[in-house]
């Protein structure tokens, strides 16, 4: 293979993020830390990225074209960044030579469905209801991409391209065998994610746990006064909003994750996150808990959370190796990237085809 | 002329309503009541229209498409409604054969950016800022049109295709000369609107005010308590809410509309409506009001809230004939679509010219 044809392989891609925060986010922002990665692992691989997002981006795209100087994360939720950022994504690809498209954000696919140049779309939310509804149309234009097999069968109506999980660069998470006498709940304070669940259980079980989780907006608040403060004691801490760093060292401290997730999330991060730093994670059966936790081998599932207890005792007899195997095995940053590049080397054939016929 | 060439000069338009609330509102909804007389008026006309919009739409459109089944307008400012609506109406769009499509939304201008078919955009809301820039952006594809002379000046750098003022079926509307012995403000409680200052204004020219206004969500009410509520009295009473038959006979029976604008309003409706009652207005200088009002003739303008007691003590000199006539003359339906039609006529001719290049 002489070198211009291994170069000919390289693909350019312009990948176009949500408008509200940076990439990478300085905190919240699970689909900004996926487009990170995924800019991170394509350069890595020796493709051209061009990331067209918000703010102050420091990512290694070869390329970076702003929209809002100003990420309007404090207005997430309201209708007109989005429609200006794809307004201001649009002028920028009209002066783009690109092979492929991946767009993260939700206005954005509504001006590509105008566009020759293949654009290729994530679904990052739940396919049920409005946003589902949202897919299903978008879906008529643009190859859609499930981040899990539990979200692709929730959404059986629509034509998935391909699911590709999430990843995180595990080899950047610190990895630690022995593990301090506390259990972990890590996210946000929600009836959907159960940490008054996870108090409870941990409490049943005997061990202490840490509650390290996001908890600044008016519903969140709510229910941490309502169902989380008054389950608080000396055996159930109260962490609250944890950096980036610090996830780390409280993941790679914690005895287990514990999961009490109450709804189909389509991919939760934080399990793999936690499973990287060598801790398994027990969870309640719900959306893609099946798919990303090997049950007896990086974790335990409970179909109840009556069992989660007895569960949680039993997480010394897991080993933090095969935990951080299965990710580097399934979910390291060039899994998914092996898996997007697929999508775009099918999308840029299919859309050679149409032009010709 | 023939019956065929008379019956080809008949367009074939489709209207995309705003997602929020049917047409015409039941209550709130000034793009929609525009949009309701925009379709009659054309229907009159005898062009074919379809309209697209949301909810239970009662209008003389030959032909509706629905959205939404029930308008989402509880989650105005939210995004997903604009994108699934502008998702919807693209689907109806596709199996449609029209001449021209009037976008009234802002999602929908999204999608048409890649359409054939030439679409119209009117710009309903202010031109600076964020909506400016996406005005600026969407010309760039369609033809955008003000709805006053004063929003066209304060976005100079927008490429105006016209200027449309909005209308009324001014035949609709009571004419009343015997008036009676109060001044009206009307409109919503808010400080843009200046419901205080008519208060005052009205005080001191030693008459009776009657406030009839929009109070429901969070920030109308805050600043009712704060600011309007303390200057109630006998001379001062709160109407609260109308309906749109209430409104018309306050407009009607009162001896002028009390209208201290503080920003630099697009088009200000409710002063066409007062003036289509036989009622004259006294304005603050801002936005449309030197366009919409004849100063001295159908009402005063004041460069000051210190000049509004002794307007307001004047307004009995004005004719109620005058002002009717001004509104049948200038905001009539017939008047808008009369320069809609035109706007479409131009959009198609360049549409086809475009084409043959």
């Amino acid at each position: 293979m002489s070198a211009s044809e291994d170069a000919s392989k390289h693909l350019r891609v312009a990948v176009v993020a949500p408008p509200w925060f940076p990439i990478p986010p300085d905190g919240y922002g699970g689909i900004e830390a996926m487009v990170h990665w995924l800019v991170e692992g394509l350069v890595a691989r020796g493709h051209q990225v061009t990331l067209i997002g918000a703010g102050d981006c420091r990512t290694s795209a070869q390329r970076f074209l702003q929209t809002y100087e100003d990420p309007p994360g404090g207005r997430l939720g309201t209708p007109f960044p989005e429609i200006l950022h794809a307004l201001q994504v649009d002028e920028h690809l009209r002066d783009l030579e690109v092979d492929v498209v991946h767009d993260h954000s939700m206005g954005g696919p509504l001006v590509a469905i105008g566009r020759r140049t293949p654009t290729v779309l994530t679904a990052h939310g739940p396919v049920e209801g409005e946003l589902g509804e949202c897919y299903r149309l978008l879906s008529r234009h643009h190859p859609l991409v499930a981040i899990s097999a539990s979200q692709r069968a929730n959404g059986p109506h629509l034509p998935w391209a391909a699911t590709v999980y999430n990843a995180i660069p595990a080899g950047e998470y610190p990895y630690e065998t022995d593990k301090d006498d506390f259990v972990l709940f890590l996210g946000r304070i929600s009836p959907e994610k159960g940490p008054d669940l996870a108090i409870q259980a941990a409490r049943a079980a005997g061990r202490r746990i840490v509650v390290a989780a996001k908890c600044n907006e008016p519903a969140e608040r709510a229910y941490f006064e309502q169902r989380v403060r008054p389950l608080l004691g000396p055996d159930a801490e109260w962490y609250g909003h944890a950096t980036t760093e610090e996830k780390k060292k409280l993941l790679a401290r914690a005895s287990a994750l514990v999961f009490p997730i109450q709804w189909d999330e389509p991919f939760g991060i934080v399990m793999v996150e936690a499973m990287a730093c060598g801790t398994p994670v027990v969870a309640l059966r719900a959306g893609s808990v099946p798919e990303v936790v090997v049950d007896g081998l990086t974790g335990y599932i409970c179909d109840r959370p009556e069992e989660l207890p007895a569960a949680i005792r039993r997480v010394d007899a897991l080993d933090p190796k095969a935990c951080r195997e299965h990710v580097f095995d399934r979910f390291d940053v060039p899994d998914m990237v092996d898996g997007y590049v697929a999508v775009y080397r099918k999308a840029i054939a299919r859309a050679a085809a149409a032009a010709v016929a």
